[in-house]
């Protein structure tokens, strides 16, 4: 069976010390191919083959196999077992699970059959972890704070890491980034000289835009310092110094009055226990005629984020369902205007930062090492299978004051 | 003081009986000026101007008032008083309560001022009554067999009695509603031949509507017997017998499966105690590729319904918030893919059929009697004001199967 991505690939960095010796003493015994049998019989038989460390393959789909997945010592096959989503995705990274075939088709065709499973085990929303101010620092710089050069490595060039809008599926990622910021402007009916707060800009671009675009005056909250020098060279490098202000802070320390409260990816860290607080802070901050948006990843039952993802990628992340998303609006009577849901869009942004992030994926090893590669190879490839296959969605949500009868008297002007 | 709908109008039907030994004996006493004014400044201070039954009048607003209510007894003043919204709307239906000016403005001008408060008295979601399948049958029966005369005679000629979709402002209510049925076809992108249960159909304008104009086959379920008698007759006459099934019976017996589940109008009846019931038909109707639409009034913040028109016009309805109607969805893993707030298009449907109604009331008074006239005419016009302040929103949700990817790229069709 040829390996398109062959274990040579990986010894570098990854197959050493215990990992190594593990490998060496493997072996597989008749019990390893009984139990990982009874596990994708229950698993919904996926396409999927999986072969033994001593070679031997165990298949129960039907049909062609998608691919194979391939443990090399049985500490991996067992802590699979046990806990898949970590175990598959701590043995991918360490390179003791191989893959032979396309990783986002293996992983869609390994995680579609057990879905529904999956979300029914998970149900019982177990939330993510307490997102304090100082605790929410700590997530957000162990993610966001990977170096700028890494992302420019692979995001569109305005560096937008949230999902794009694809205006015809044929659309460039940077194009789709482009269309998402004026999609976001247009819902809102974002006047030329009205002000915003961005609550999470990311690296500016959005903040730019509407100051650039829309003729917005921008103050932009974000907790990643190496996301807001960045953000704030670019502005005064644009020009746009006088009318854009970014601010290194908790989105709880937002003040003044806004027209609009703009909140693009930051929603999935603030946890579901802080909503009612977000919601304070929104209430706090508009006047009668405010109105904002909310775009973040969402599920469609509760469910906490796959646990490997949470352990390894995001730590304290948390998708709500729309329900769940509420109590930011209810308690302080802010009326939901619009919801789109933009799931298939976020399928396409997590395959094209793939596909680019595989263009640079030498670089990427460079900065790093093979074990990083492998876990943001998965991350992005399991991100595009979770929308695909409905496990993730992208709420865009608009609001406004419950009174506020300014808005556009039909939504055909977003798509004027 | 001018009054433009005089007491004189009334006296055939209304002003009888008890009310008018009570209107006969009224005074006004120093005590009944000292608590409506401390009502008053509770209430916010609404421009509106109060007169005693002996003619006193007591004004809290400021600026010009928008206009005068009277109270021809102090039974009726001290219903008010103790429970303004049952007390307004008896005594303005007995003809106990007279208005002068405009009753919308009037209305709007002495809510505004308190609907926050409104909304807070009534937090504490009382739901409504328990909409057993004999309850929900005797329920519909009272609002809706009114007697399809009535209906016609100030609805637009297709009978819809949901909010309609006004492309432009300026665009008739005729005109409106059939552009509120295209754009509920084309939200769920409605395909030629395939099967649509309609939950909650009226007098089957929209079944015709997919039927005539989509090519569906459609199940259309309602179990009020004067609209389902007028629909038959009527998809019969239009050589549509063949392709619209009308059943009268409840949607809890809805069975088959379909391409596309609909319900417009009706969730308000449902009652939140059974939108998970309504979910699990929902969820035994729709095949993998299924999606659906729901259309309801709706609110920010969970409130029961105004309390006289719960019990004299709605018996048993309940607008939910968005929150309310997950259990709808999330349970089933339903995936919720649009929501559009139709708020300013519900303001403007019940202003129409308001002046519509209007223009019939000699015929309505000729069939009903004057009481039945006022009440109705306070209900079409609190309606239009509880949307156009924001007490009510008019959702309508796009649903689909969790991993149904069949759905239109982006929305812009709905707007081509």
């Amino acid at each position: 069976m040829p390996m398109s991505q062959p274990l040579s690939q990986v010894q570098g960095s990854a197959v050493t010390g215990p990992a190594r010796a593990q490998a060496t003493r493997a072996r597989a015994l008749p019990i390893d191919r009984v139990l990982l049998r009874a596990f994708l019989r229950f698993a919904g038989r996926p396409p999927v083959r999986c072969v033994l460390p001593n070679g031997d393959a165990v298949y129960e789909g039907s049909g062609e196999p998608v691919g194979s997945m391939r443990f090399r010592d049985r500490a991996t096959l067992y802590h699979f077992l046990r806990a898949p989503e970590i175990g598959f995705g701590e043995g991918y990274t360490d390179g003791r699970i191989e893959i032979d075939g396309d990783l986002v088709e293996i992983v869609a065709a390994a995680y579609q059959p057990v879905a529904p499973l999956v979300e029914k085990l998970f149900f019982t929303a177990r939330r993510a972890r307490q997102n304090s101010l100082v605790g929410s620092r700590h997530n957000i710089h162990r993610h966001y704070d990977l170096g700028n050069h890494f992302y420019r490595l692979w995001l569109d060039e305005r560096m937008l890491y949230t999902c794009a809008y694809f205006p015809t599926p044929e659309a460039s990622l940077e194009d789709a980034q482009v269309a998402k910021m004026h999609h976001v402007c247009r819902k809102v009916g974002l006047q030329p000289g009205e002000r915003v707060v961005e609550a999470g800009c990311g690296w500016g671009a959005l903040a730019m835009h509407m100051a650039q675009h829309y003729g917005a005056h921008v103050r932009a909250f974000n907790i990643s310092h190496e996301q807001i020098s960045w953000a704030r060279e670019r502005a005064a490098r644009a020009g746009l110094g006088e009318r854009i202000e970014f601010i290194e802070d908790d989105y709880r320390n937002v003040s003044g009055t806004y027209d609009c409260f703009i909140s693009v990816g930051m929603l999935e860290h603030v946890g579901a226990d802080h909503y009612r607080d977000f919601g304070a802070v929104i209430d706090r901050c508009l006047p009668a005629h405010g109105r904002g948006l909310i775009h973040s990843i969402g599920r469609n039952r509760p469910a906490r984020l796959n646990a490997w993802i949470e352990k390894h990628i995001f730590p304290g992340a948390y998708p709500p369902t729309l329900g769940e998303m509420m109590p930011i609006f209810e308690p302080f009577g802010l009326s939901v205007l619009d919801v789109e849901n933009l799931r298939p869009h976020y399928e396409r942004t997590a395959a094209d930062w793939l596909a680019r992030f595989e263009r640079q994926v030498d670089q990427v090893r460079d900065m790093f090492d093979e074990r990083f590669v492998r876990a943001w190879r998965l991350y992005l490839a399991g991100t595009s299978v979770a929308f695909r296959i409905g496990l993730l969605q992208l709420f865009q949500v608009v609001f406004a004051r419950d009174r506020f009868n300014g808005m556009p008297w039909t939504r055909a002007h977003v798509y004027a």
